[in-house]
């Protein structure tokens, strides 16, 4: 299997020169002291570094031997334990994790990096981190001063993982049916009785305790509360207690991800102490489903970046046939990179995934703002483009890193359906990340129907109108390429008004018409960070990073922006063909 | 996992209504007397039956054990052996072989039908008869008399398989670079010397012998010829002989497909016998290799097919949330079926599986023709739609395939990426057809360079007046969409005219627009189908038929037909933000 490089030059560009990350930390007071351009490209460097050498090393072999269930314990591949533990004492797992508990206090701008290098290396692995930074996340923003001091600290250092535990097995996409009882003790803490299925690091070897953030309900109550359940009891000075009565029932068997234990949990009367009000979990486990969301994302950009690499290096490496028109080095058998349908796979996975890597920064960048700026219109405005981004991030992220993985395995012709390539482990892999954590249908009705026709087009046309006008600025692309975008720009608001406008009459119509309306959307903003990032490449002091963005971009807009009209014009076929059909002709 | 139930009224009626298949067979002298719709339709409902019964209870569990490489045995999964004895009993591997050798002398227009039959049962044991029946093919194409008379009978009956071994480490997609060598014997053999790779049924446990039709090049010859090489000589009684110095070097590690065997398979001087003129193989081994590659379209349908029952099934069955604007029974959970975005997904699956079969049995029929035909023109003008339909049915088929499978497991969300669900199995097993048998890239630029444009578009030109001239004479479908099908046809023809004037200034232009270009076409000749579908089913017996044919119909109109836009939008932005990108900047 190829080495796993990551893609720091990539990185630095975007934070430093897309996004301009040393303004927006100097500008907030929680960033301003800790962090910079140097400290960042250190911390770059630094995670480059264990994702190469510590965490791809166990990729394959985790995926071949998979987590195992005995004897009530579930055991991880050899090397995670030993690989986990030093991941944990870098830090990584607190990274963005408050200061005040423990955390390393960096910006989530940097993060979304750092954790799309780990998944780059290794997505079941990454998973285990990514659950506890999202645990918590939510408890810090919702639990009480004593959880938060009980559990915070254990938590970001690694010592402790989190888990997220809301699926039953009649309550997916629909959690209105969860069956998971809470029963309030006099101590203020909760008996709950219950059981949880695709618990991702819901019970295994890497921590000696997991804090799993439970939904369930309060006796005759129809609400969803949220509650802090430890596999392990957590004595007032943070030593382990007694057992909990938390217990993993099984381990599923799945199509990939073999080295992510997803777990049967089942809670008899354990121990669990409230986060947030009662009845209103689902908003509190929204911070940290928000999380892992946007972290899902990531894991499918991961995925895109490692795919590229190794279809990329194959591609350079394999001799097979020679260049229409002869071969450039007069040889008998050129490298396969000399064939257009080769190149068109490849450079179709190498700019969705640099422009996937500027919606991830993007969207770490809005919620810096929405989390540390002191500027409530800045905060404020930041917390939409957050709620507007997020699913688009989830969604159209992970359905690319599937496209990449599978375009990538073309690349390699049938050596690419062999395991020991390892390229089919990155299809298997990315597959959860377009289901998970709600699936991509779901986060696309989130996105039409709660975040763009929800607030009457507020949130959109706002974020639209900024960066029209950004466009509007950028002097060093070309202008047909910025009105393109522009005119995509226009027709989503056009068609956002009309999806809003018949939505009451037509009340299918954002179910049927939500996934098309987010591909859209999702090609054209990656339109405009092909704008932005080319714009910026133009004073690059490399002058072939500045060629190299030109060119790319030059790919895109010929060849992938188009998709984003395919997308608008189904929309606009709106719902009719898809409801009008009996369910019995099915 | 769900049983399988042939689609057999959908089959019947593109066999009769839509493509009069009685009447192609009554002009046909070698069909008139043997076939009919009654004798196709009781065909059909055994293959259904074995399809159901026999062949799909064997698909997971083929799929949990594998086929394992013991002690220079290749072991097939439990159930394998059995299932095939009876398969082959049955006379199913010699359907449509020919009856002086002992094969059952049906259509192949049937055929197709009953190889989607078994491929929906299970990828990985059809394989085993597909490979027998198209290296019988080759053998009845070109060999001798003798070989003909020696193994034919015993392929056709499937005591013997057959193989095609063609592909070495360092020569894939470019065959020149084959190593195998033929040094001849006295008595008219040849000494067989060399490796290949990825041989499908290379060796395993379910016949006595494999008949291996190998690519190999002659003393002091760059040329490549084709050879018989069995795995047990055989002698002139029919009766089996020594071994023959074919071994099984190892078996692949897959990403699915595991109960077929993929052999590394080592010739020690093995005996071969010569087909066809010495280097003339290709010519040959085409034969074989444009029946496989029709069967492998297939593959991708029968899993199609699979997976839209599987995820229909699903959806009638899982309840979650409520319809958008209401249950329709008043109830506080609806099967997910009712969700737009749910049927968005089947209806896609199942409209592009149902014009994927009228590809199917139309090239079918077309094979047919061209090998049955004593009208020297039909013959003719069968062949070259063969030539022009093959890469297109191969490419179309097995891509669709895969986005089907897809589909269907989202629709199945969680449960979708767990093993015991079994729809994750069909994305795996699937993904391999678009890449064996000549990668779909390699299958575009066929259909692009060789087959389009390669004759000056004259076979596409007759193709598209034909189809042209049959819509003009559909009374039951609206003129709206008839127009639209028209209309693609005409730009297909001006843009490979366009290709075509560019080729020599352009050299990369062919492969790096052939994906696009057979994809446009892929999508058109679909929107033929479904306005040839639609007008045929207006006098069905069965109304809600004529119904559901409008319906699914005004579906692939209003939301898929507009694809062969985007593609042909595509071919016309031409190679060049493909080719102009320094191979270093990769």
């Amino acid at each position: 299997m190829n080495p796993y490089n990551a893609p720091l030059a990539e990185m630095r560009f975007l934070l430093e020169k897309v996004f301009d990350a040393p303004k927006t930390w100097s500008e907030l007071p929680a960033m301003a002291e800790s962090v910079d351009m140097d400290t960042a490209a250190a911390i770059l460097d630094e995670a480059d570094k264990i994702s190469r050498e510590l965490i791809h090393p166990i990729n394959r072999s985790g995926d071949e031997q998979g987590v195992r269930h005995q004897a009530d314990k579930v055991i991880t591949p050899d090397g995670y334990k030993a690989v986990y533990d030093q991941y944990a004492e870098g830090g990584w797992v607190g990274l963005c994790g408050d200061p005040e508990h423990g955390g390393m206090g960096m910006p989530k701008m940097l993060g979304v990096l750092v954790d799309e290098m780990a998944y780059s290396a290794c997505n079941a692995f990454t998973l285990y981190g990514s659950l506890t930074a999202g645990a918590a996340l939510a408890i810090h923003a919702h639990g009480t001063e004593e959880l938060k001091q009980r559990y915070l600290p254990k938590m970001y250092s690694g010592e402790w993982s989190g888990a997220m535990d809301m699926t039953e097995p009649q309550a997916g996409s629909d959690l209105r049916g969860i069956r998971t009882k809470a029963v309030p003790n006099d101590n203020g803490s909760y008996n709950i009785t219950g059981s949880k299925i695709f618990i991702t690091g819901g019970d295994h070897d890497l921590t000696e305790n997991v804090i799993h953030l439970v939904l369930a309900k309060l006796p005759n109550s129809h609400g969803i509360s949220l509650f802090l359940v430890p596999k392990i009891k957590v004595n007032a000075d943070e030593s382990l207690g007694d057992a909990n009565g938390v217990t993993v029932g099984s381990i599923e068997h799945k199509m990939g991800l073999k080295g992510s234990a997803t777990c049967v949990m089942n809670y008899d009367g354990a121990e669990g102490y409230l986060i947030g009000r009662p009845n209103r979990g689902l908003v509190c486990m929204f911070t940290m489903m928000n999380y892992e969301r946007l972290a899902i994302g990531i894991q499918g950009l991961g995925t895109s970046q490692a795919a590229y690499q190794m279809a990329t290096d194959y591609a350079k490496d394999r001799v097979q046939g020679v260049a229409a028109g002869g071969s450039p080095t007069g040889a008998t058998s050129d490298p396969i990179l000399v064939h257009g349908d080769v190149r068109r796979m490849l450079l179709t996975v190498r700019t969705l995934t640099e422009a996937g890597r500027a919606l991830s920064v993007y969207t770490g960048q809005q919620l810096d703002l929405a989390k540390f700026s002191d500027d409530a219109e800045t905060k404020a405005k930041a917390s939409r483009y957050v709620g507007l981004l997020t699913p688009v991030s989830k969604a159209f992220l992970s359905d690319r890193g599937l496209d990449a993985a599978i375009m990538a395995q073309q690349v390699f012709g049938g050596h690419g359906y062999i395991r020991e390539t390892g390229i089919e482990q990155l299809v298997r892999d990315t597959r959860i990340a377009q289901i998970y954590e709600g699936t991509n249908g779901i986060q696309a009705i989130d996105f039409l129907g709660r975040k763009v026709t929800g607030d009457n087009l507020t949130a959109l046309k706002e974020f639209i109108a900024e960066h029209v006008s950004n466009i509007n600025q950028f002097e060093h692309v070309s202008t047909d390429d910025k009105i393109k975008v522009l005119s995509l720009f226009e027709q989503l608001l056009v068609i956002a008004a009309d999806v809003n406008e018949n939505k009451l009459t037509k009340p299918a119509l954002i179910n049927a018409c939500a996934v098309d309306f987010l591909d859209a959307f999702g090609y054209s903003l990656y339109g405009y960070f092909w704008l932005a990032m080319t714009n910026a490449a133009n004073d690059h002091v490399d002058s072939s990073f500045k060629q190299q963005k030109q060119k790319l971009s030059r790919f895109y807009f010929d060849k992938l922006l188009a998709k984003a009209d395919y997308h608008l014009s189904q929309v606009a076929m709106g719902d009719a063909a898809i409801m009008d059909m009996d369910e019995a002709l099915f």
